[in-house]
């Protein structure tokens, strides 16, 4: 490791730790690593032998902390609740934080207290606390200090909404309906029996059906794009494969906006939007395949996959449209840990430290 | 083998043909099966070697339908278009015909064209065809010589939304969004390299974004329920496992309902629908762990999970409320070849012949 | 249930218990089910939401050692070290036992303690301790007061050698090496990070190196068969599935046995041995489609699958021949819970108690 | 892509061709991939969706021959006895060829012909092909002109037993045996039933029983190092995952070895011929997980687990020692695409044009 950066690591032994040490130790650019938890009693390939070979080792999290001022960034991968408390001080220190959780996506507190059910100890940060959709953002990455990280359904969905939502097609026709399936890696890694591997092997596993809390983050940042309130009705599940979201998701097309739209015509906006062959946003990708011609497109290859992102920092969209219903769907495939976690938060990085988004993030799927 | 029915299964060679003979297989009262295909080369157990020791063989085709007059039953799994070619013959030589395909399901030829983008051949067998949700015609199926097995999305949604139909709650407020991931044995049979296993492996497939076959034949049937017109939006996925469905349903609730709803009051409403522990409806049972104070029932054990249908004639059905939404949650898990397709068949089969519903069909999932 | 017989299971909670309440539930002469664990906190449903809707409650321990006497038999699906303890008692009430795990297995109390590395605390019942392969001991089994169930290991293997270890070709030709891959329901139920379906989603995970317990079992066993020493070389590893073992064994030929050998002569030997479909040993089914002229039959089709046996309690076996390297290759499948654990105490108890072995366990794999 | 090297990829439509094009992708010294197919008609994307983005398309394969002169290299991804007849061309228009068949891994002539079953057409080349397992021909690799990428399973078991052969402790004590678990794109990509993802799901798929074709290039390979004949008995099978090779080897120890192995011992030796953490052979990595402390590494974490190196070059090494039946066991986990194929591919390409190893292939598992 040659690269001039320092970067730290809380929460290290977590699976979004995990995944950032990945893409860190492969980061041209960065040159010390230091993975911090509260327990260092196992040795760091112990935890994390896909990482076997790389040399790091936990540091406990005071260490990190006395170091931090000489650290160019540091992670937070802390549960919600966690990083309000680490921040101010890592702040102090000169160091800048990019926080996983959700600590610092609301600018408002109370609505982070109506949703996760506990005051905000560091209301001051919000003001300046940006949320780190790094194509929404771009402009302001290079002078912030504070990137709140967007939640993984989140990413998949406003990446997914942003051609319609800029175009006015959310408009107040009702409600956006996401169905989301999150692998098992977006579950928490605690060990219980519903999560033991015979118990999830060829299973589906839906919860929070009662509203889960990324709808909220999503009516707020889409509705900010929108220009007006959007309802976010979720469906999630956890499906039986370790890491991805697949997230399909319908909007009832306004009457005002029903003529000529076809699986086309979308698409070509969707082009338009985020360019063809990283032309555009590099990390968005637009699956037009059935345009190309390719002669499977009539078949699964005219969506997204989840498996072609999975390891990766990109996300695959595809839309469609249901003219009998007149409503748009859209797929949007992401690695819940890269780009809607980990990767993200390297290439938000990447930003705030000078670098084109793409460094070190650019590897497709195996 | 020592029962006194004797059927006949036509497209044996399939997966739905498959499931139907090792049910029939485990029928008590079952004496002989006919597993007829068109390709007779291959041995019974090559093609289905989870059956070897069965001592089943394929006869021909010709050969099932000259015997046909001695058959009790003759199933079809062939492939939609078919089947009303081959009905008739068989009606005439006396047997009695499950059909698992579409060909029979739509009263209307015209919707059946529109649909299918075929004419269709049978058309005056329609109003005589009964449509099979067992759970809803129980009465008609004594009598009938034609039974149009539901599509495998259908049954699950169906029996997951019949509480709310009944009392009004479907009303006009608009589309019911439907959700559903099926196993790939619901996709073709067809190998093609988007369905050899290293290609599906860890992934999820989206299809008929356009507007799923099933839509149309719910909206016709739980109009009726009802009791006027329904938009249903489906989104479809083919998940990384070999059978099961997980529908995830929500239905917007008109403000005229929405005093007194909550997860608990609906979960009652459906017991009272369904029964208890098998004390309503033998196959359909209500989630209500949360209720019976199983510990653990606040995480994933509160909804139905797809692995605990799997290989049974079950539908399991979960139901929770979003208040902030207004929207009402619906999880129904069914195997997509067994409640979905061959269990139901034989469900349809022993009230035909008058025998109760679950005779050969009790087993559990393992 | 209105069979009579009326049966407990102590450890009911885990997942061979859970299995055994399955078969138990489908079995036309058991009338009465006595799930039994330490902690009874919790719904049998919330435990096996499987079984949802079988009425099923847990009873504590003491509670069933109290009916014992009422009781048929009492399965015992707890750790080793804790039957040893518990069978005394449930005998001396009269009732008949039934132990899955491995404290009765080794007549021979220091071999116990040797493998096991702990004292035997129950030496006095070795002696009537039956073994319970049902297909080798079927004649012992009505009067059996204890029968030790083997290792599911130790099916597999000793089902796929009896028909060389009685023709004498184990030999002393040195070892037979075992290669088994479990699935994970053959792991500690007992939640650990390692177990955790995101670290086991397309794994493999090596285990017990240095020598796996049900070595030693087999090579008591198996020597009694062949009547003289064999070495068993086991290589053990979970394989990212819930439930099934596939075991390939391989045998070296003593040279004066190698003329002859060809796969087609050991097929229709294993095929004496067992009989062809169901004719003779009704489990064990000896995989001929080659033979049979199955045209898939040179490909995956000419050996045992393990998905084939999943969910039962049949055997599936196939048997090759390397001529370049006089070795004999065997592959026995089985499922763990099935064959390997609950299936075989149930067959046990079939015969036990006066049954065909089949009562209640002629179910083909889904 | 701005680096200097030129390559082409023959058969670029299959798996290892498709692994080949994305590390070529991430190569930082590759300025150029030429892609070729017999069948250009679908697009590059639509093959393979998970390099969208990447703008490859194919090339027509006479295409490429035309322009072999302007390529460094050309790799070839073609079935065993297609590459022999291409070669020849290859090379007379001064490209260098790296071979992924097994066409040239065999110096005589005969054993290919007996092995595979046909004559080899361009036995002239056999003398100067270079067997590719990098960490063994580093120096012979700089002049290659022609070089034979081993079996998949060959390198897994060579690099596993290297530092035994090295001592000679494969000796003549008689058989080594391997038993080897293989995703399923090591089977055909043909599309065909047995590989539907259905009939895959949850099973494992025995074969080549009579002998894998991979024995015979280990007795070759493995004889030269233990400077002996060796007999490799190996088992084989598919699991149900896409990518990566488990296997496990047992060694008899022959009796003037047995004293003083234990695990520590072995484990000592291994790190002694491959170094730790990339301080000797960089992708070759053994596990010594338990040395250092972790605290899991008693259980799973003590041994090499598949998914460590899916998606990767490395090879990771685990060692034992079964005491009451004197052998080793050696666990060697590898992707098969990766270093078993494409990985190994690239590596040698580097070493061959002047560059280190590692370059492009660092990447850990995701």
């Amino acid at each position: 490791m040659t690269g001039r950066l320092r970067v730290g690591v809380v929460g290290a032994t977590g699976w979004a730790g995990r995944e950032l040490c990945r893409l860190l130790l492969g980061h041209p650019e960065v040159g010390e690593i230091v993975p911090a938890a509260r327990d260092t009693t196992r040795s760091f390939a112990a935890v994390h032998p896909n990482l076997l070979g790389s040399g790091l080792e936990f540091v406990h999290l005071d260490a990190l902390v006395e170091r931090a001022g000489a650290l160019d960034v540091v992670f937070l991968c802390v549960p919600a609740g966690e990083a309000m408390g680490m921040a101010p001080e890592l702040l102090r220190r000169g160091t800048r934080v990019v926080d996983l959780s959700a600590d610092f996506r609301f600018p408002d507190p109370a609505l982070y207290e109506r949703i996760y059910a506990r005051p905000h100890s560091s209301p001051e940060l919000l003001p300046e606390a940006v949320f780190g959709v790094t194509e929404l953002v771009r402009d302001r990455l290079p002078e912030a200090r504070l990137v709140a990280n967007p939640g993984c359904y989140v990413i998949s969905v406003l990446l997914g909404l942003l051609p319609l939502a800029e175009e006015g097609l959310l408009g107040s026709a009702g409600s956006v309906h996401v169905h989301a399936v999150n692998g098992t890696t977006g579950a928490s890694a605690k060990p219980t029996r519903d999560l033991h591997h015979a118990e999830v092997f060829g299973s589906m596993l839906p919860y929070s059906l009662e509203g889960h809390r990324h709808s909220g983050e999503l009516e707020l940042h889409l509705g900010r794009l929108a220009g007006g309130p959007v309802d976010v009705v979720m469906s999630t599940a956890h499906g039986a494969f370790a890491r991805g979201i697949l997230a399909q998701i319908t909007v009832l097309v306004p009457p005002e906006h029903r003529d000529g739209l076809s699986r086309e015509a979308l698409t070509a906006r969707y082009l338009g939007r985020y360019g063809s062959d990283h032309s555009g946003e590099h990390f968005v990708l637009v699956n037009d395949l059935e345009k190309r011609g390719g002669a499977n497109a009539k078949e699964y290859g005219a969506y997204p996959r989840l498996s072609n992102v999975v390891g990766t920092n990109y996300c695959h969209l595809g839309v469609d449209h249901d003219p009998a219903r007149s409503v748009i769907k859209v797929v949007s495939v992401i690695d819940n840990l890269g780009k809607g976690a980990a990767g993200s938060a390297v290439q938000n990085m990447n930003v705030m430290v000078g670098l084109p988004d793409t460094t070190g993030l650019r590897a497709y799927a195996p």
